[in-house]
């Protein structure tokens, strides 16, 4: 069977794209409105990029009005009205139900924080602040935004950043910076409003010769 | 415990982003070059973009020595050389040994379907080929590469594509084309050498008035 994408609605890519693309790590996205306002809100358009310089990137769509989501719009540099820095948070097991809370929109300038029952934190080297609770946390500066259909219902946009401090909790790396997998316990997207745990883990070794 | 990238080495960068962005899933990507040759790689940086128009995004970093990958020369416009095009095939449970094994790289010009024991089919709207025994296929012209730091070892590209054209096997959609995640049996990277299955699934309803 194949889809041509120009046939379907941009729905239904957008389902085939959950469906396809799992399991997904979720952006725990924390930042900072230029007047002071925090919000929080989880995206699984999300990837590392690189290790030197050490960055990644998610991608936060247009609103269905082909507006920017106030994420988007304060992770903007500030030339474009942000703040230029976003951190990003693991979405781990023990808050699960917060994660899922965040992602509904609030009016602009209405903290996610408060309603969904997570603790702000100070970030080091960013003014955006990141979530108490999370285990792991990427401090970041917006070095691009790049928009794939301005002011389009669904358009998309990849922000990417340069991550310049990682927080960790006790005991989640050893003295190697190895994360521990258990004490993290990401949750990760599946297609629809599915979920997965990261338990159910295997090794194999890279490479055809081993 | 902050720690400032620029203290740490980007081997110990790399491992905090692959340990802490969990689970990933893996675009098992194939490409061909300008003189026919296939080539075969897993990609865990990969991420959905947007569905207006629907699109994708993976990195392949730098190889150790600074150059491009194979999968990236192959991608790349045909004015940089390339066919400007690919396939990222699902990576899944019945050729999760093949996955791992073609993350080995090769001479260029030595196809891994071979050596994996996977086989070759033709695409639909690209000529790259795709991975016949995949269940889900997405088929991409590519947008734009952004190199992030030309040349370097460990330096990160993100190739944004535009998706042409979808191919899923028999059974792997419904008529409103949700995929059946167990029929997909995708599996995602973890940290290190480990890969989780994607099994253990919950649902949680989006929103905090739910």
């Amino acid at each position: 069977m194949d889809i041509d994408p120009a046939t379907i609605d941009p729905a239904a890519r957008y389902r085939l794209l959950i469906g396809g693309i799992v399991p997904r790590p979720i952006a725990f996205v924390s930042t900072i409105s230029p007047t002071g306002r925090t919000n929080l809100a989880p995206f699984s358009f999300f990837c590392g990029v690189g290790s030197n310089p050490m960055m990644l990137a998610f991608c936060p769509a247009n609103r269905p009005d082909g507006g920017d989501k106030d994420t988007l719009r304060n992770c903007l540099p500030a030339a474009e009205g942000g703040t230029g820095v976003f951190v990003v948070n693991v979405a781990s097991v023990p808050y699960e139900r917060a994660v899922a809370m965040a992602a509904e929109p609030l009016p602009y300038g209405e903290s996610e924080f408060t309603l969904v029952g997570l603790t702000e934190a100070p970030a080091r080297a960013v003014a955006a602040p990141r979530v108490r609770e999370s285990p792991l946390a990427f401090e970041c500066r917006t070095r691009q935004v790049i928009r794939t259909n301005p002011g389009a219902p669904g358009g998309g946009n990849l922000v990417l950043g340069e991550v310049v401090c990682v927080h960790a909790g006790d005991g989640v790396l050893n003295d190697r910076l190895h994360v521990d997998a258990d004490r993290l316990a990401a949750i990760g997207r599946m297609g629809g409003l599915s979920y997965c745990r990261t338990g159910d883990r295997f090794e194999m070794p890279m490479g055809i010769r081993r």
